[in-house]
């Protein structure tokens, strides 16, 4: 298993990026191998700095780099020696099993769109959030804001792609999946909504649970809830906000620490044929640990045969 | 000025609404005729329990009442002699200035729709939903679920009714207009939120200050803040769990105790050419009392006027 990480991606790297390799290489039980792409000069001297044992690293070097104001499919294009466009490079040919950044999100996409491409008979690939919840697991919010227009079988196919993740990685069993709507009962809500719900409730590869509330967003009430970017987007940051109005208010409260939502580092891009995750560009340390851990699960668990597989059955 | 209540709406009348009545008429400075509309006899005899002052209040007697779970249309049609058919009859009439009802939300929009009609020139009117900010005021957000699917033209519409609301009855200076998306920038967004950004920018009767995010909808970077009922009722639900949360993990907070919605008791109805205002089904008391003054403000402002003219220039 390589796995492939940006170095020169997010705010503060590659700084928190190297931390992030530390205290991963630190936890992991395993022989995992980490491609380092970036500055090598400048990352190879963090390591040292930093203390981090190098035998299961291999630093690849990129002369460019894609900055966060960039427009995604130009500077792609044009920077073909930027960390992310040699990400995406070593993850078509195989050289790396997935691919981490927390750098421009749009270049990301654009990236997983077309050099990975999306996984046969996904139309729409889609990233999800995670939701904390008062038990103290993590539900998933999809779309998160990629696709701000929907068509009910798009939502159709987030369903599976996040029941998968949620089975698969976050350890769900048997995912109950809920449609964000404005109504409890069949029939409510937009015409999209309408549209979605008899989708779902005759997918045989989901658990449908029927439509969830705004006010169900933050409980357990389902563990994947589905609609489009536009709303998840909305709903999402307003998450957030929430987080630091709390913060502001100097209020200490275990379950809305959990609102820190930059600690959680990212969500994988769903729907595309390899391993792809976008990070916060504000992620720490922590966020590049937690990214990799994923990224190494993703592959443990062959997540995309399995996401393959529900596409072709 | 007479303004019409409905005794027998919401999940605690005629208790409630009796409350709220005695605790408007304990503040007013002014002589303002309120018309109670209800079972006469158990409302005389609330009114007489809670020892309310009688000489300004009319009592109007309704054999009938429709239930919560009943179908808005149907039941406003057969049940003729319902508080809410005797109220909206009133208001048609001239009878009373203003109704206000905790009763089933359906029936009341249905009433509002067909028997007091839209302001002319106005398509879809609107619901708006108060939203406390840190800084102690309120903003509105608006649709908050009535239109879930809108053109952009009724978001402009929207914007227009909501400033002017802000403006006399919130008391907020120029208010100022956002449009809720997923993105700062102009061009960002859903279609709908694409082609709505322009109409606002090109709107002289607003003060458009852009786009706002989630996370500015609990913040008071916009005071008026426009979206299609789906998101917008996904968004105040989501507050209101909030405020669950908050409780439920036994945090003190005097913000947070402002996200206890309820207390505020209704919005009007925005968009219908007299004062309408619909309650939350758990009213109390003091949101009877604050719906009463709002309608008050509503008449004194002579804010249907003002809507009507907005819609004519």
């Amino acid at each position: 298993m390589n796995i492939g990480l940006d170095m020169m991606g997010g705010d503060f790297a590659p700084l928190e990026a190297v931390k992030g390799v530390k205290d991963f290489v630190a936890a992991s039980q395993k022989d995992i191998a980490l491609t380092l792409i970036g500055d090598k000069e400048q990352v190879k001297l963090l390591l040292d700095e930093h203390t981090v044992p190098k035998n299961n690293l291999h630093l690849v070097h990129a002369e460019q780099m894609i900055e966060m104001h960039e427009h995604p499919t130009k500077a792609l294009k044009e920077k073909q020696r930027s960390s992310i466009a040699i990400g995406f490079h070593l993850l078509a040919t195989g050289k790396i099993d997935a691919f981490i950044s927390a750098g421009n999100t749009g270049a990301m996409m654009v990236g997983a769109l077309f050099s990975i491409k999306a996984i046969e008979g996904v139309s729409r690939p889609t990233i999800g959030a995670y939701i904390p919840r008062e038990n103290g697991s993590l539900g998933l919010l999809l779309d998160a804001g990629i696709n701000a227009d929907c068509k009910p079988e798009n939502l159709n196919q987030f369903a599976i792609l996040g029941s998968l993740f949620a089975e698969h990685i976050l350890g769900v069993d048997n995912p109950k999946v809920g449609l964000v709507n404005i109504g409890e009962e069949e029939g409510k809500g937009n015409i999209l909504a309408q549209a979605t719900y008899p989708l779902l409730k005759e997918n045989k590869l989901i658990n449908f649970v029927g439509n969830i509330e705004g006010r169900d967003i933050l409980m357990d009430k389902s563990d994947v809830m589905v609609c489009e970017g536009f709303t998840g987007n909305v709903v999402l940051k307003m998450a957030e906000s929430v987080y630091d109005i709390v913060q502001r208010r100097g209020i200490k409260d275990e379950h809305f620490d959990r609102f820190d939502f930059e600690k959680y580092g990212g969500v994988p891009v769903l729907g595309v044929a390899k391993p792809v995750i976008i990070g916060h560009g504000i992620s720490h340390g922590t966020a590049f640990k937690n990214m990799i851990a994923i990224a190494q699960r993703m592959i443990e668990k062959d997540l995309m045969k399995k996401m393959q597989a529900a596409f072709t059955s």
